[in-house]
């Protein structure tokens, strides 16, 4: 029997954990993020929805002093001791070839060749859905009570080439700094839109 | 004083309402969301970081009977249905010139500049943080006690010249129902890959 929740909002303090008060770190405290830790991030982040299932996030978490060293070396000035502080940060990639994964992943029907000679379309694919996989991975990293410093300032073309040097099909698409932050190093809260600035009711 | 929440894992029953039980749904029970509900799930939306804060999402809320006909024929056959019986379909778009708000959503410093002349760019990361906001917006509609069905299959070029009109560099990305699901409209879950398939600890 499928577990509903109708109308069940959760707890102020969850959504303050979740959203309103959850915010994003420029620095961490030396505290570690356990294997274990990692593992109930990605085994909740898998739950959540991608497109026929295709599921086409690939994740390096990058926690060794020589591989937080190499991704720092690859990152904009301002983001490279952010890098080497935190105690993991992942890198979020996709994998353009998820279609042949498909007939294990949506075994329903032949969503492989729904892709297949369409590379323009799996690229478009893979780029949204692991979008949505590691808009996931930061939300479920709140949930168990983690902090995100996401980044977009950082050399995308050679973290390819290095983290995933055996994948060819594999690009990497941003990288999120996850540890316990340190509240000295959060910035003002920039300004929200209210609802009727970027949405319409039709 | 920033709230955090270091080690507050969530309640099992709050985890299983965002992630481990929650389901895609393809029937809707007739009952309406609010204009208070999606009100509800765009102010926590809206809390989640996006890069620079550019919140590049552009929401339409598609709940009357002309706009949702009018939605469900720019849907392939099988989505078509999904979309009337919905009580709210939200069309996720993206706008490619987004940096025009910068000046006010991100007043530290002119991230504006960043972006000015570079098309290409501003595209890429309006189309992927739009993506995350989506998965936000999915994320918050669970956390209110509502159900999500999100979909591919449809003709956004048409849904962007029909439902953006009014907005030129505006382009629609992909649409999700929400409501109160169905239960006999769920397929079986899909199997889900184990931590070694799509991740790697560097």
């Amino acid at each position: 029997m499928t577990k509903q929740f109708h109308d069940n909002v959760l707890t102020p303090a969850a959504l303050d954990q979740l959203f309103n008060e959850a915010r994003t770190y420029n620095g961490w405290q030396v505290k570690e993020v356990s294997e274990e830790q990692i593992r109930h991030i990605y085994d909740l982040l898998k739950m959540a929805p991608t497109s026929a299932n295709m599921q086409p996030g690939r994740f390096v978490w990058v926690r060794s002093q020589e591989a937080k060293d190499k991704l720092a070396s690859m990152a904009s000035d301002g983001n490279k001791d952010k890098i080497k502080a935190a105690p993991v940060t992942v890198i979020i990639g996709y994998d353009v070839d998820f279609h042949e994964e498909l007939p294990w992943l949506f075994p329903h029907t032949d969503a492989k060749s729904w892709f297949e000679g369409d590379e323009e379309g799996r690229k478009e694919g893979a780029f949204r859905n692991s979008a949505l996989q590691g808009a996931y991975l930061m939300l479920a990293a709140r949930a168990i009570g983690l902090d995100c410093g996401p980044m977009s300032g950082v050399d995308l073309d050679a973290i390819t080439k290095e983290f995933f040097a055996d994948e060819p099909k594999v690009k990497a698409d941003w990288v999120c700094s996850i540890g316990y932050g340190d509240p000295s190093t959060i910035f003002d809260r920039s300004p929200r839109p209210d609802f009727e600035k970027f949405n319409r009711l039709a």
